[in-house]
């Protein structure tokens, strides 16, 4: 089992859905950064269920506590472990799924490699998990911060139903408006209404998230096996349900010319003014490469988008078979669940982008990795 | 920076376009495989310039030279160290690129990370790094075949051209018919009109890969942060020029339902039969998560699609700056270059593939981690 | 900072002595280990103060929670995430030491790397980190006892007191005989008197701890980086108060000649005899190797001697400056501070080499890495 | 196999004693140091044998080559690539070991564990293999004088021959004076005679070796799993023929008390002077610690002491075994043996500690991670 990950800045996570407590531990985050449970709770709260009608009605409080790493308000450089008790487990929803592998989830995986394998609502493969991803995140957001690092995800696809580009600086505001998380209000509609749907119809509905961050400073990425999007793209796909990363003009590229696809690179006309993506002189034009280039920034805004796959669970028969029997066996799962995920992924992608970039940062000596208030590079 | 990728079969490559050599160091490969510069030779001819109108005229012999590793004509257990030297660089093509960064490329972000940046045809950056995972990609390829699996990349788009789906056992016969590497021979023809249409236009294309492993076990991949899929995306876009990947039905799953996505398990039918791809008693009637479930392979082919953007060498004015004058500077970039990479790009996506597998495979216990003559589990 | 350690079985420690909870989250351990928080509660009964009048009068409870990675009383082969709550602090005993370094702790280098530091009793620079590893020990070694590996540790050495030599399978159950943790009965009553001496006068005093792994098969450690005494020499420095580590002969080496000094192989003449410690068909007849040649285990006994520090927390006047007035300032250090630590280091230099063992154990194909029901090599 | 080691500053060495080429891949060290062929040649020569009359008369000429890395005469950021040729290997001399383990060797454990194991003078578990660490050491050493850290390495003991302890400033130009690389020239020449009586009877000696290293600031090393002197005991001890690591008073703290063995701390009386060693405000009366408390390096010389065996190739009959033919089988071992390779350890010693520094240097935020001319903290 690998269940940490990052070079400086690093995070491992542990818990299942339904076991005593979920949690992390970050390691490598500098001292004196101002930390608080609160901090943490706000990032955690947008990803909890049973905020919405979009949304599993299970009503999971994910309260945080801090054990440890944080000295009068301040982390002090030893590793922050943070757990969430769970509290709202009906673990007799999933008896019948002992030995039958439900379609779309990794239980059959699980079964046969671990061999002892908690069928309660999926285990350690549950969506749970990513309450650990959220935490790190919550912590690398702030760190990011005080170096002017903003990230933002936005739903950008639910079935469907696509929604029209938005001026960058407009998304973060945008996506408030709606519980799809979407930047195009109207586009929100249609997919509040497509979620609806699916969930009266007890099926599920994929899509797609994209993310950007910006203030990135040029040279974050570390070339060959290190690669700012190499490492992004893993972070991405580790997300459950996650079954494509792409970066900038991502599949887009295949049918481009090298004349359509370039970046040009210009002074930057703007040098003058202050804005919080353009940190120096040269800039591109457009923007395809993602703000990655040759697997480092270039200083542009660094956007991908995953591809969402609905949700598994879904309230039809499906056939699957029994492992212990060796028999067919078509199963009607129960549960609370969400039709659609990806408005709840927004927030996991946010924070498995920030734990990279923190991690670069440090890696790329931008970030003191002992003290952040000491004089960075 | 971070050269060495793996956690049990481990890689290091090193070496840039420019410098006496280039090559790797695999460390991890059990004791007792047999292994000759041969089987090395064999992968990166396939990855070389020059063997067809298709590619850039630069003539690499890219001859391997094992230095360490082998005892008897197999693998003792040690590193094993190759070479290939550098034989036929133009160094003269680049000298005007001193301080001007060329779109599409990283110099810009070489030149701001590291201050000392080889700007003779991308240094490090170059597509000549990708020897050093080939190389490790031909013994990977060697360990897994004793274990029955294979691994097969092809040629699924070029700019516009997209090939119709050919059934998986007949691609690795038909992707050598062309020099485009693409199993739908039809389509060959027009992708290779394309990419010479290119040739002579001085511009260049992008296109797809996609890649197959079959015979892979269940099993492989480690929630939460070593998933297979994780890993996989991880090694695929640290590939020059890889803007996107994704997993069996990829992006697609975005605008499906999750009662047409799931993948239904049954008792294998064709048990009784030998069939190198169902080494199981269990299969799914479809395969949209492409071998890869909760991050973990199901059994089914591992199918995954990469997004390749066009080469950003082109024969055609481009706006730029020169990072020193601080003044904007349009360049026109001269060299032999290739007006499509996706053809050579297949063999380095086979071996980015194989490596994944292979450390995946000893990590899980399936490959002896010291010998491949012990019993497995 | 680093607290994670380990390839295969991980171990990431966090909390300090005054902050909410200790712990650590054990990764890698394979699925299908019994395991319950009393097997943890044990060991870890074994390290708390508060036990004999040898040591620091603080009762400290140390209660084990286990949060994560068991499933119907076996580990699921997910992270076993473990806390002790702290219940026991007098953090009003420390305040003046706010900016004043003790002698021979680490206080100093911690103000001046992470700057804000919690002085109360050492934060995580505190004896009391090392209930993580003793956690992580305690599965460590249920793991590696059902391959038949055992461990322990005695103390051979306090002050100028050094234990008479006793055959090595009477070292079990002497060691608790007594508690000194010396397997001499004789010289343990001596090292008590002295240790009492310094209780007494507020002094403090060093020793020697010696641990024994026995029933490891040969061919553990990886060479070159990877050496199994390395790995050892690594984890035992890494014990608070330790400044020295010797694998067998040890520091004697360097008086010998390689006639005296090297271990002849001989057919085991006790290869029909049931004996733990001979797995094999071939032996030493002498052990100045302690168990470990060219960086593997031989299968002999693997010895280890680690040097422990006098306890630098004495109650005498002593010399150090504040560091933010710029001046002398002589400090006494009050507060329960144990006069010898070296009885309560024998359980973790237990810990540390249990860790390592069960690590190398699975690295080297001997432990299947998912599943302990699984045939190993 | 684990052939590369550290986070930052990272080394993977490869190669053996009798196959075409040992080498070294260093990975991580800044861009824009300088570095040519020759510094690290120099470092060679005084590991290469055939200097003096103490060592073997093997006339290794192991002259380096770099292959990458190297940019102007500088470094570039990206991976530097050595090798040197095998080119004096009289692999007639060991055919007789096949199957027949050397005592105080490797080749049983090698035998057991990797099955294809080359018997040609040790193959991998030569110490031609320290080729690998010398080269990595020069160029540590050459980045770590760049920020005023000097590392010497003196032997103290051979034998039964103790030197006189020499004030620190004296070693580096005394050690310099006699073969033995002994700062005291007194016992350097009575240890010279032990050597030469070893040569003489076919025998070999033991010895100790200390290193030293000078200009260190304080806050290197990371509680918990990266503590300075846990990561230099590993490497330490992963030389070969090392038995033992100790750092400052090393095994004499068992026998101290508290109150003796404390440094303590002043403000520093020569902080007006310049003085290499001092480069802080507050140092201590004694450096019993050796430099590292708590982990962690507190600005005083880091001082450590390594015992190494006698080197186990002796020209005696031994006991062994036919490991095939299962039957006892004294052996001879021929070929040019060092009686002892204590003063050609010395330069290993040196360049372990120089690697584990540079690591650490970078961790810590002391050297920009990429490029060397960017402001450190």
């Amino acid at each position: 089992m690998v269940n940490t990950t990052g070079k400086m800045f690093q995070i491992t996570t542990f818990g299942s859905s339904h076991g005593r407590a979920l949690g992390a531990v970050i390691d490598g985050c500098p001292a004196n950064l101002e930390l608080s449970e609160k901090d943490i709770q706000i990032e955690l709260n947008k990803r909890r269920p049973g905020t919405s009608k979009l949304t599993s009605q299970r009503n999971e409080k994910d309260h945080v506590e801090i054990l440890s790493g944080i000295f009068g308000g301040r982390t002090d450089g030893t590793p922050i472990a943070c757990i969430v008790l769970n509290n709202n487990q009906h673990s007799k929803d999933y008896s019948n799924l002992k030995n039958v592998p439900r379609p779309g989830h990794g239980d059959y995986c699980w079964y046969s490699k671990y061999g002892n394998y908690d069928y309660n609502g999926g285990g350690r493969g549950s969506g749970r998990t990513t309450i650990g991803q959220v935490i790190g995140g919550a912590i690398a957001k702030k760190l990011l911060k005080t170096h002017g690092i903003e990230i933002i995800s936005h739903v950008t696809q639910i079935g469907n139903v696509v929604a029209e580009d938005i001026p960058l600086n407009e998304i973060p505001k945008k996506v408030k408006l709606n519980p799809v998380r979407c930047a195009d209000n109207d586009a929100a509609k249609r997919m509040e209404r497509l979620i609806l749907e699916c969930k009266d119809s007890g099926d599920s509905v994929g899509g797609i998230v994209e993310t950007i961050a910006t203030g990135v400073p040029t040279g974050l990425g570390e070339p060959v096996y290190g690669k700012l999007d190499g490492d992004l793209a893993k972070a991405l796909m580790e997300i459950n349900a996650v079954k494509g990363v792409e970066i900038g003009a991502g599949f887009e590229v295949a049918s481009n010319f090298g004349s359509e696809n370039n970046d040009e690179f210009i002074l930057n006309p703007m040098i003058e003014k202050k804005d919080i993506n353009l940190k120096r002189d040269v800039i591109t034009t457009t923007n395809n490469c993602g703000g990655i280039l040759g697997g480092m920034s270039d200083g542009m805004p660094i956007i991908s988008r995953i591809a969402i796959k609905p949700t598994p669970s879904i309230s039809k028969l499906q056939n699957t078979v029994n492992l212990k029997e060796k028999e067919n066996n078509p199963v009607l799962i129960e549960g609370r669940h969400d039709p659609c995920i990806c408005p709840r992924v927004t927030i996991v992608s946010e924070s498995a982008t920030a734990i990279v970039l923190a991690d670069h940062m440090i890696r790329s000596g931008f970030i003191n990795p002992c003290n952040i208030k000491k004089t960075s590079f």
